[in-house]
C-alpha cells in the first residue's frame, strides 16, 4: 500500500492536492479529534474552496476514512515492517516495542495517534468510521499476539503462555505511556514503560 | 464536595438550571468530546437561549472546568469514597480495582469518561483544561500508590516495591480494560483485566 501522505509520489495534481487535504486532515485529527475535523476549516486552511475539497471526498466519512488508513499504513511503515526484519522470537517483539515506544514519543505525527482520539471519540458510535478504528486495534491484537507465538514456537516463551493475555497486557503498557508521556509528560514515562515490559516478558520465558 | 449534577439539591432555579446545563454538557462531551461541546448546540438542546446559557458560564473554558469538576466528584463518590471505607491494604486495592472496572462498565456517564476524552484532546494544548484533566490524572495515581504504600505498612506486600511502578502498571491495566470494553466490546476484557491484576498483585506481595 502505497502512503498517500507524500505527495511527492503522485503524477497528477488531482493525487498531490488529494494527498496534501489527507496530510493536513490527519495533523488535525491528531490535534482536535477526528469528529472535529471540519470541511470548511479544513479548506480554509489549505486555501482550497470547499466544493473544491468535496470534489476529492464525497463526504467527510470518506476523508476520516482515508485519513486512518494513512495513518495505518504510517504505523505499519515505521513499526511493524522495520520489526519484522529482526530474527522471530523475543528479538522482533522487543523490536516492535522500542519502535512504537518511539513512535509515540517522536511526534512525527504532530497531534498524536488518530487511532488513539478514534478510540475514545467513537466508542459509543456506530457507523464504517468506528469499524475502521476497531478493525485497527484488532490488526495490533493479532500482531502483538503472534509475535508471542512465534517466541513459543522458537522456544523462547513457555508453551502454556496465554498469548491473548500476554498482547493484552503489552498493549495496556503501550497505551499507558501514551498517556504518561504525551498528556503528563511524565520524565519517568520511558523507564516505568519498559519496566512493565520486562516484567511481561520475564513472566513468559520458559 | 456537592455535586452539582444532581438539580434537586438546588434551592434556587438558578442553580438547578446551571446544574441541568452541566449533566448534559457531561454527558456530551463523553460522547463527542470536550471540545466539540458547543454552547450553541447545548442551548438548543436544553431549550435556552445561547446568552441565557452563557449567564449562567462566563466562558466555554468555565464550563468546561465545571463539567471536569462534575466528573471528578462523580469519581469519587463511586469510587474513592467506598473503595476508602474497606479494610487496608490489599483488600481496598481490590475495592478501588473492582470499583473502577465497574464504573468503566456500567455506562452511568452514558458517553464515557470525560477525562480520558480530554487525555486525549489536551496532550497538545496548554491552559487550564488541561491542566485540570492533568491534575486529575496525577491524583489517580497519588491514591493507587497511596494505596500500594498502606499495603507495604501492612505488610502484605514487599518492603521494597516501587510503589509509582505499581501505581502506572496498574492505571495500565484500567487503561485496556476502557478500550477493551467500549471500543472494541471484548467479552474478554474483564478477565484479561482481573488476570492482569492478579500477576501485579502476585509480584507486589512479601
Amino acid at each position: 500500500m502505497q502512503s498517500s501522505a507524500e505527495p511527492g509520489a503522485f503524477s497528477t495534481k488531482g493525487e498531490a492536492t488529494r494527498a496534501r487535504i489527507i496530510q493536513r486532515a490527519l495533523e488535525l485529527a491528531g490535534n482536535i479529534g477526528l469528529e472535529s475535523v471540519s470541511i470548511g476549516d479544513l479548506a480554509q486552511d489549505l486555501g482550497l474552496s470547499k466544493s473544491g475539497l468535496f470534489a476529492h471526498f464525497r463526504s467527510k466519512e470518506r476523508l476520516l476514512l482515508d485519513v486512518l488508513e494513512v495513518a495505518a499504513e504510517h504505523f505499519a511503515a515505521r513499526i511493524f515492517r522495520p520489526a519484522v526484519k529482526k530474527p522471530r522470537g523475543e528479538a522482533r517483539l522487543v523490536a516492535l516495542f522500542e519502535l512504537w515506544l518511539k513512535q509515540i514519543y517522536s511526534r512525527e505525527l504532530p497531534g498524536g495517534c488518530v487511532f488513539m482520539a478514534g478510540a475514545f471519540e467513537w466508542d459509543d458510535r456506530e457507523g464504517p468510521v468506528r469499524e475502521r478504528v476497531v478493525g485497527h486495534f484488532k490488526a495490533l491484537h493479532q500482531t502483538l499476539a503472534g509475535a508471542a507465538r512465534i517466541s513459543i514456537d522458537e522456544k523462547q516463551f513457555r508453551a502454556d503462555l496465554d498469548v491473548d493475555q500476554f498482547a493484552n497486557e503489552l498493549h495496556a503498557v503501550l497505551l499507558k505511556y501514551h498517556l504518561e508521556a504525551r498528556l503528563l509528560r511524565n520524565r519517568r514515562a520511558l523507564p516505568h514503560a519498559r519496566r512493565a515490559f520486562q516484567r511481561l516478558l520475564a513472566d513468559a520465558r520458559v
